[in-house]
């Protein structure tokens, strides 16, 4: 997080704020520039308001040794993983931070260079915020706004028994770029080791899909904790258990040799690791044709792991059971990854 | 920060949200028992939403000896007092905590205590936040929602010369209060030094005179960073200056005794410090007597302090002047209180 020999002295609250982040307000009249105590907005007319916010604490929910750049666009995308989740539209964003006084001028400029960047691809806009300082490590928090039409959350809870289980993307490449980026892991071609450290750095926001899923999909949550815990949540906020098959999970060619090559890394621990922010989602056999209409319509690889059932002596721990190929289960521990 | 000796071990983050900040979400359909991604927000029609966040980090913004009922109420009060300032009205909030391993679950159930007891007295609940660790100093922001009618926000910069300059309540009590819990003032009766920590801890936010204030008023903003620094951001965003009667400047009694009988206390340090969190209001002639009438109606006590006028000559330094009872200037030193 240090800058550079040239870097220059930081300067306070109201000409940083000027300098680096009423910029990225620009386009946001409700913002205000960035010299008001709060913003204005107005949804569209038939729209609810859908909101979230997310916090990263260096050394917790990054390394130090990642780029600001990348720690904006994460800060960013997990947020917008939440809408999508929802089907929300993102449309504006407030920032939180919390800047020890080793962090420079030239790290401030990189982590407000990676908004600018991740606002233009998303097309969204920082309204407002706050800027304090802390003598502890690099604190971040964001809230994100977004909108639905009124009626069209996705919710989390509304699976039925017999839905089937979909995941986007693929699964556990986060929790091994951060095992490559730790030096934990040391298989694998430089490209996949990239790949995978890529992966962790900058998630892939579902939000295309999310919000063409509306009418659609009536369980969806956004996979942050482990494949594992999410479905969990899933199962509880439905009262149904799940079966995945182990098998059908998704994985990257990257994760696949790291499987093969590091004794250390378990099926299960790609299952429970973190930081996928991939998309979760209950669909019935009625709406499957439109489901894969929609997911190849935004462009989205989506695969069919399990499904979704009703269960007797329902517990936290057993609500997912994993299967191999005969549909014997295979052990898989509850825990997900958690940051607290 | 300790927890007593009693004090059983804080579970995890889920169990935590579950028992702690779930209750405070009851009332609020849309933060759906805080088990989902997200919020779900539908602005009554007609009505505009006006968002503002605060972040407070422990030995920055609060003492460690604080206590965690009055954190919590200061970190809702800081933002009410934002949307105050805009004349909006409060719905909800997001709450996110960093936590550091030694926050005792007592001290977290006495900061519940006091979400909750603020909740009630101002009508508005919890919607949903994030709940996270920290190795560093306990860090809290908080994310105030608010409605407004379509146009009626109160903007900062809307003054004109020759409107006067209102101050809600009085002005310097929450430095005084600080500085009388760091033990650095010794004077005062206990009665008096109970009077100013207390405006320190818990701050008045006017969201019953902000919101009658629209169509009234033209620049308003909340006094958090010192008087003279709020001013001359008001002169800015109005492009204007200000001159500011000292002797018109309220005091309380217990800072008017302070004033007396400390030598380190300055009629200027009042008119510095911060953590104020009354309303700074520019009024115009015409609508002076309908403000009048709103504060009285809404039982706030107002003061007529100065005016704001044109300048040559503009310069951030010198936009707010302030004279005494023969109009001659007295020397304030520019710099507000600044967190940061």
């Amino acid at each position: 997080m240090a800058g550079g020999k040239a870097d220059r002295p930081r300067p306070g609250e109201f000409e940083l704020i000027a300098e680096l982040f009423a910029p990225l307000a620009r386009e946001a009249a409700g913002a205000f520039g960035l010299t008001d105590d709060a913003a204005l907005y107005r949804a569209a007319p038939g729209k609810e308001t859908v909101l979230t916010v997310d916090a990263m604490v260096e050394g917790v929910h990054f390394l130090p040794s990642d780029p600001p750049d990348t720690i904006a666009r994460k800060l960013l995308r997990v947020n917008l993983s939440d809408l999508a989740a929802k089907g929300a539209r993102p449309r504006g964003y407030l920032l939180v931070t919390a800047l020890p006084e080793t962090c420079s001028m030239s790290w401030l400029e990189g982590f407000a260079a990676g908004l600018a960047e991740d606002q233009a691809a998303f097309g969204i806009s920082l309204w407002g915020g706050d800027t304090v300082s802390t003598p502890g490590p690099l604190t971040l928090s964001l809230t994100a706004i977004g909108e639905v039409e009124e009626g069209a959350m996705l919710p989390r809870g509304g699976a039925q028994a017999g839905d089937r289980v979909y995941v986007t993307g693929t699964i556990g490449d986060a929790s091994l770029g951060l095992a490559v980026l730790r030096e934990q892991l040391h298989s694998g071609s430089d490209a996949d080791r990239a790949f995978l450290a890529d992966r962790y750095r900058l998630p892939q926001p579902r939000v295309t899909l999310g919000p063409a899923l509306s009418g659609i999909v009536y369980a969806a949550l956004d996979v942050s904790d482990g494949l594992v815990s999410d479905l969990t949540h899933m199962c509880e906020a439905s009262g149904l258990a799940a079966t995945i098959r182990a098998a059908d999970v998704p994985l990257s060619p990257a994760a696949a040799a790291m499987l093969l090559a590091e004794s250390d890394v378990t099926f299960a621990s790609l299952l429970t690791g973190g930081d996928d922010y991939e998309l979760l989602l209950a669909v019935s056999a009625e709406a499957e044709e439109a489901f894969l209409e929609a997911a190849a319509g935004a462009g989205v690889p989506v695969a069919l792991i399990g499904h979704l059932e009703e269960r007797a002596n329902r517990t936290p721990e057993t609500l997912v059971r994993l299967v191999d190929a005969e549909g014997e289960p295979i052990a898989v521990p509850h825990a997900g990854f958690r940051h607290f």
